[in-house]
């Protein structure tokens, strides 16, 4: 059994500021009323411990407060992406059969028609009724559930238990080090990883959160140069903008800012030499949804004499690489750990997310000779645009969907802002404007996961056994 | 599962400082390197995995290297302590049935006759043997053996696992923060709890330990003064003979050095005072060799606001007061939480440490309306004397074995220096100087625990059901 963090916060350090937006504050003591207060909401309007449900919110303490009052009643959060498209959030809410979704006015209709769902504006009006709330929560309770997709081209719904996440701010902590007067910037998506993580650090470590309802370059370029935040999560295309503002603006990074942690794929070198000409550390990190936020994490001393590596696991994580027996050998990256997901859910369920306790993620990598990781490829071809996944398999699902389309064939390509886009290659059956194309895909996919090119070709590369070759795709550009 | 610490701190820190003494410093690589010999070194002795062994030396690097080696043979080490009376040691060595003690040569003439030993300078001669050495360790796994007593008068055993000393780190760094220059001053015996966890945190967190043998008072005040240190554990003696040294040379703290955790008995107020005004920070703690260290912290900010408290208990951990449902309700202290001892070796094996997971301390105390929890009194009239344990039951056993002595009673009176001493009541059969008491006592006791006045009585104070009522007997000594 772990202590409920956001009870045994407001416990311990009750007058401490836990949370600020634009010119709000409130302390861990006002979180917790707010939450409990939110709690008793929702029990007046029917929603028992330990059901499953949705949340769907832009990123607002008003979010925070529905998803502790979730936590509060034990409840399995689904935590929805605000970006994807209304046949994938059909997919997700049926596949994980949440009760009711909790979603934000503003954001009501992002959502499917017939949706089962509460908006927060009648939450906060609804009766309180008083129900029990547990100061401890057993460790393989979920806490949140989020969606990723695979190989299959179906997302799948990932467990993230207390433990799993409890153990991710403990390995953290001892990596980057803590202190009280700690400052997290979250401008991440809090329905992701990256940004709920953020929260429980926050609820662990008993640190601030200044949150952002979306990135803002100034805002952030402002707040790192003055020193009022110390740390921040970022994707690269994010880490560029903060380099180009601090540069244009001729600031450096404030000695009170930490550290600037960036994952969702590799960061260029000269952001890395940009970052430490402005005095600014950046830690690279490797992380996924399945192993609940970083794994690994390369020091920013490390950061020029290590380029192109994720660093070391942190302390409570093994990492190996399969079959491999000596350094700088390639193969499949495994991980294990108490970080690590116990499983899926929904359809995916029956299927093991480990074999004898290690994640095979389906990246390939390789050690060098002092043990720091390289990340060489990523899994399944996965092609990661702006920090956000895309899966291949998922788009060329939806594009033979379209009757034009006999085949298709998804790859990413290199982009200056965002890292990389999806571009795809089809096979007819009969003409079809690339126009009609993008429409139809619109209508089921998130907007970065439509394809910027599309290139109509004879044939897709194919290996003996028939199977798609992805990464001969590029060369069909020529 | 976890990490083998010592491997584990060395795979990500190797070049970071681990450990200084007097002049020489060691990284944790040769640390490392230093406990892996010696691990090949015992097992050419013919020392297996999991065997218990007992350890007996001087704070000194040799006394932790080979603790390291039985750490990575994972051996259950019976951690003596040197102050002991042969006969003391003596009942350890037999109930813990340990197959050897390795025993720095200096100390070999504490050691009972006939005792099975290795010296440390016939284990730095040995040839070395390679034996396998675990990536990991069972989280269960018993890693040191502390003897404490009880009610009975009967030293127990007490088991501290893996996940004791982890989580008793983890939890420490989410209340006093952590920063990858924190040095922390042992002064304390590392056979002791409070030493031993120090070594424990340094491996962790991967901080540089700077150990001193003994205390040194001018040692202490010039690293304190100049920041070469920033945190240390100590006894309320301890502190004072800081203060004072401080006070005397018209020295501050050193604005890096962070904070005092004084353990074992209450700090008087006055120390709090004069500590604050030369800008050393105190956090007063609460915690046992059951709870493989501090199991409650009152933060410096309040340590003047809320004097004679201990704070709250840290994240993982919890306190309540048995049967009280109110504030200020005293009663027997419980503790739950994975710090806290799996049970006892040797004659109370069977006993069980816990009651539904809870540690009952038979401490008195009490939270307040903040939820900061005051003890009150003492487990089994304990004596406190300079950080040390001294149980009453123990030193009457002790007296009554001599033939003069029909009854005896123990109990603590306050002590400038120590904080509390003993002092005996005894009924005689028979005439008996009080200087044949004390060799008597000095055969078989601890110096600590020898009995610093001794009054010779008609009678003891005994309640209905004829049981020793010690809190009486300080009446007597009118």
């Amino acid at each position: 059994m772990y202590p409920n963090w956001i009870l045994r916060r407001a416990y311990l350090t009750p007058h401490r500021t836990g949370l600020t937006f634009e010119n709000e504050s409130w302390t861990f003591e006002q979180i917790k009323q707010i939450s409990i207060k939110r709690t008793y909401q929702l029990a007046g309007l029917g929603i028992n411990h330990r059901q499953r449900i949705a949340v769907l919110g832009p990123s607002k303490p008003s979010l925070i407060f529905i998803m502790y009052a979730c936590m509060h009643l034990q409840c399995e959060m689904v935590m929805l992406n605000r970006k994807l498209s209304k046949s994938e959030l059909q997919y997700q809410i049926e596949d994980s059969q949440v009760e009711m979704v909790l979603v934000e006015d503003e954001d009501a209709h992002l959502l499917p028609a017939n949706t089962n769902h509460l908006l927060f504006s009648k939450i906060l009006e609804s009766a309180e009724e008083a129900v029990e709330i547990s100061e401890e929560w057993p460790s393989n309770q979920t806490t949140t559930i989020m969606y990723t997709s695979g190989t299959t081209g179906f997302p799948k719904g990932v467990r993230q238990t207390v433990e799993n996440h409890q153990s991710s701010a403990v390995s953290s902590v001892l990596n980057i080090g803590l202190s009280h007067d700690d400052v997290w910037l979250c401008a991440v998506p809090l329905f992701h990883i990256s940004g709920f993580s953020i929260l429980v650090r926050s609820l662990l470590y008993g640190n601030e959160v200044k949150l952002y309802q979306k990135f803002d370059q100034d805002g952030a370029v402002r707040d790192i140069s003055e020193g009022s935040v110390t740390h921040m999560s970022v994707v690269a295309v994010i880490l560029g903008r903060i380099l180009q503002g601090l540069e244009e603006k001729q600031l450096k990074a404030s000695p009170r800012f930490k550290v600037m942690l960036p994952g969702g794929g590799p960061v260029p070198v000269n952001y890395l030499e940009r970052a430490h000409k402005l005095g600014l550390a950046v830690c690279q990190t490797y992380g996924m949804t399945e192993t609940s936020s970083q794994t690994a994490t390369l020091s920013n001393a490390d950061a020029l004499r290590k380029i192109g590596s994720v660093g070391k696991p942190l302390f409570f994580n093994q990492i190996k690489i399969l079959d491999a027996t000596s350094p700088r050998t390639e193969g499949e990256i495994l991980i294990r750990g108490p970080h690590v997901t116990p499983g899926y859910i929904g359809r995916f369920a029956e299927r093991s997310s480990t074999i004898n306790g290690w994640l095979h993620t389906g990246d390939i990598g390789y050690f060098d000779e002092e043990g720091y990781l390289y990340v060489v490829d990523r899994r399944s071809d996965l092609i990661i645009s702006g920090g956000e996944n895309v899966y291949p398999a998922e788009v060329e699902n939806v594009l033979m969907g379209h009757p034009a389309v006999r085949e298709a064939g998804v790859c990413g390509i290199e982009h200056e802002v965002w890292g990389q886009v999806p571009v795809a290659f089809v096979v007819l059956k009969h003409d079809v404007t690339e126009e009609e194309l993008i429409a139809f895909c619109k209508e089921k996919l998130a907007k970065y996961k439509i394809p910027k090119q599309f290139y109509v070709v004879q044939a897709l590369p194919r290996n003996a056994s028939n199977k798609l070759m992805r990464r001969k795709l590029k060369e069909l550009m020529n």
